[in-house]
């Protein structure tokens, strides 16, 4: 079967990985609407492509908070590697370096920090955190992976609770004995998530910030009000996220969400989004409505799950080629030539 | 088989119950456009989510005209309980004060309204009239619920007569001889549903008021012109209905009708809806349209079809589990929070 | 089987009907577009229904250009009713008599308009006329339905060529031997159409006027332009009509063209529609937007194919109760009270 | 099988050709959004059709770039013709002429722009042109056209690489060896598509215009920034186009560009249409928008993979009789009558 297209890796993890795990992966919130409208609200955004524009030399690098991607495309923060291929989340740090890009490993990692930074030395990356009611631990992982070289820290704002995904609880749904969540003290119960603490508040960034030097990204902001607040708490970036469609079901698709958050920021701090990423064409849309730079989740485990490491690569490299495509078909030769006018939204 | 949502209440009653009930219980009028509207419409509301509210400390509980219930999700009045149930209306009644809030019985109750009583004392319960044409009938029923202890007076003004439900027609629905609507004098036959007077007008409510001191709630306003006319005539509440889409095939979906009912009564009474309510983030829905609670029809049918009273409560439970995390999701730690500014509707 | 709405005649017809039958009654032309939208146009326009407004005594009795009908839907013109029981249109007439409503006999009949006549003597009908290139052959018709004592006339505006119904092209339609087109004077190929004239212009109005003293109604208008220049010409009425979808195919459906054609017509002409009416509740919608009366014309057909008269006098029959059924729950006791308030088109 | 329209031809195409053939005609980029698109956006358009107007004479010729053609439907250029018939290109010629309209020859021919001249002496023929890095190979090939009595050349501005077409790539697709693109000097790789050049700016239309004396048309605008561009630089006339949805997917659907291009133009320069053409009232629905001509792409290879010229012939009859037919029912005798308010565009 050739792989020529996300959806192939898709197809191939559903039919390969355990079912309680590709369930896990897949889940949505209740009925899933919002996971899918994340796919499908890029569909109805409409390209205005440009002719005659000089592509012959394509240039798709860019930057996040100064730092150098070889494209607009990093991994985002999702749990438990190890459930779609045995090195876990180090084959995913080293994907991720090979193809220099960024990848945020997530505190629900089934590998330590530690050995993510020693299986790709020097690859950017940035570290998730959800803040647990033991502050100590929290602190304790940030300036763990602050030592370790990480980059950004990125909080994670919209889970106080786990949302309601109903396969899980149809499946029980637990890591399985032999896998760790190594970054975490002592072992809890994965579904009861009863160590998260829903109390955190804005005022908790403050606090974030006076634990370490790194910059703050903070994940899950849907609306302009709270992307005003994150701007003026001085985080440095923003995450328009809703966690893949497994929190509250029937929020706004992320694509739709940009467009409000981009508006409210006024370039104050970076914006990237992520969720219902499957084509490079997706992501000259994320970055003509203003995204710095998008996250693909569920695509780097289906890539995972095809072959690990280099499945992953495969992934990656493949929405590089449609999206530096996409650039040029739509008539722009490097990143900074994308912009607003490139997009309408179609009235269906 | 576990039961994590609602629809598998709804699968196990579509397979349980003799295919005669369950038509009555599913039916709609004519196309049932309206019956499956009342769903559509909630799918087309989407949220606004706020981040970083501090949720640790959830208070779900609300008041209706007066009278404190666990969480703003009542039973609407539904008939023949028995169908679903053996105990009929006597489990209804006990669920409904388990979990701490409202039942509104019905005329078609297959148990007397004493016998509701005594199965749940101290439940807060409203009784729903029905009009006939035998007057007298009418006011002995009202002056029984109100000695009974019933607290509110629901009158239905959407059924002049009875709407057109084809799966009726085709089953030849009737009663089972061992049933009976035990709250009216004479015997008479269901469908013909002769003994309804379709002369009432608005105007009867100040007879209606003349009977009883207990509050009284008009059910099925779709409009704001009924909703303005309901609020002159001194009604305590107005539930938005369409009769589950039993009536009038065609009318707008109930959670529509709620914009502008509340905009019409400018907060003079209290308005509740029901029809489509199949998840806690619906309820939320409500609520921040306006909705100072909802009323759930079929659901609890289902439940009361899968183990009676404790059937209907993990029904309710539910809902409630489901209503308190979208809450959180959403960012509101308490009913007082959620207001319009959390939903909006999709140009889908 | 029930009878229990006019989906059950179709489903009926569709199985026992020769397939050439019941593919020509089906036709609509190329993709048939304009023929479905004909009912999803309905189907988008949502009630407002009204409560409390005494509906005990309901008269659902209307007139057009005059004549008292028990209920405003009549028989639109089709052809070869032949073709759906023996005994024609001669059944289609007693039916019509029957439930004291108005047929509108089509030049295309396979019984003389004399046998229509004897048929169902006194019943309340219009001669529909094609236009031939032999204006001699539609005058004589014209006189001949005159002297038989029908009322109105309606010229068929939107056939100057046959559309093009895929399936009839498919299977060669042509009327089986024994059937004729009774009221021409000679036979000719009626696939080709050729007879009819294709140079028809609204001059031709005044050569009809000169023709006879019945009134003269237009079938085939869907634009204001048009409505315009009918009344101008001075006809009495004006049929919105797209020939069941069977000529230009996407076109707009008749309901939508209605609200155009009524605004335009300002009530100096009787406004009536045909297309889409599957329910008594699309009579109600039609009747709302302005329409005096409707027509039907594959369901009439339908009712035929069952039982013949009878079997059109269900059909009638059925949409008159659902019709007085809709006006009730809508608040309506009689025509007079149906209006604009009652309905609104949905967004979606 | 009756052959009455033209998804009879598409049918029939599916299940002959090789599906190696049959997918790279039918090959969309992507996820073939906008191929489909093309199609559907014709289905948003509604007709306001216009009676008794006499439509008994009909006059259906039109003018592109002063040279009269039976009919406003031209074959648009695809290539590789032998992979639908033997005759390739030469059949399509022929056929072109016999129905006098206009054939666009691709450079990626598989007959020499010298065997298509000679098949179909005095056909109107234009010669599209894609520009090659190998420049002098590119002023060759526009010379040899004019030397061969092509009367217009056709820019391709929409094609710096080629989309991505999945199914080609699963197929490995590229030529059977015993085909050739003659008009290429050199052979080369299809699918790498090396020796286009993708530095091609508005520049080289003046280069071009130093060739040749022949009219330039440009084909692949979308935009009114390019219409207006294309106007300034000189051209004759612009092809809305995109390629058939084979280039960059999501963009618009032609249909919807052309309104937007037309606008543009303002009458300066002629204006056709590609993509989507499916029935002669699709023809007609481009002329209201204000294109003089459309082309067929797909539609064509059907004809020829049916019975070659013979076959083509078929559909482009097809075409005219619809066009003709429709035109009749929207009540225009001539295409000088097609205007604006013919369509509107239907909310839906």
């Amino acid at each position: 079967m050739a792989m020529v297209c996300l959806s192939d890796f898709e197809a191939y993890a559903k039919k390969y990985l355990p079912k309680i795990a590709w369930d896990y992966f897949a889940a949505g919130a209740d009925d899933c609407t919002t996971r899918d409208e994340n796919i499908l609200a890029y569909k109805r955004i409409r390209f205005r492509p440009r002719m005659l524009r000089n592509v012959s030399v394509m240039d798709i690098r860019t930057k996040i908070l100064g730092m150098e991607i070889s494209f607009p495309v990093g991994i985002a923060p999702t749990g438990f590697h190890q459930l779609a291929w045995p090195d876990g989340e180090k084959s995913t740090a080293r994907a991720a370096r090979a193809m220099n890009t960024c990848y945020i490993a997530s505190t629900y990692s089934t590998c330590t920090l530690e050995e993510i930074s020693a299986a790709a030395p020097g690859g950017l990356r940035w570290f998730q955190l959800y803040v647990h009611r033991n502050r100590a631990a929290s602190q304790q992982l940030v300036q763990r992976a602050e030592a370790l070289g990480f980059q950004g820290l990125v909080l994670t704002a919209d889970l106080p609770y786990t949302g309601k995904r109903r396969d899980d609880v149809r499946n029980g749904f637990r890591l399985p004995p032999h896998m760790k969540l190594k970054n975490l003290e002592q072992a809890f119960e994965v579904c009861k998530m009863s160590p998260l603490d829903p109390s955190v508040t804005w005022n908790d960034i403050y606090w974030l910030r006076s634990l370490t030097r790194l910059p703050i990204i903070i994940k899950g902001i849907l609306t302009r009000e709270d992307a005003e607040l994150a701007v003026r708490h001085g985080v440095q970036g923003i995450i328009v996220s809703n966690h893949g469609g497994r929190q509250l079901d029937e929020g706004p698709a992320t694509i739709d969400a940009l467009v409000e958050v981009v508006e409210a920021v006024r370039g104050r701090v970076e914006v990237y989004v992520d969720g219902g990423i499957r084509k490079g064409s997706d992501v000259l849309k994320a970055l003509a409505l203003g995204a710095k730079c998008v996250f693909i989740g569920r695509p780097a485990l289906w890539g995972l799950a095809y072959k690990g490491e280099e499945g992953l690569q495969d992934v990656l490299r493949i929405l590089q080629d449609e999206f530096r495509l996409s650039m040029a078909l739509a008539g722009c030769a490097s990143v900074s030539e994308i912009g607003q006018h490139l997009v309408q939204f179609s009235k269906l």
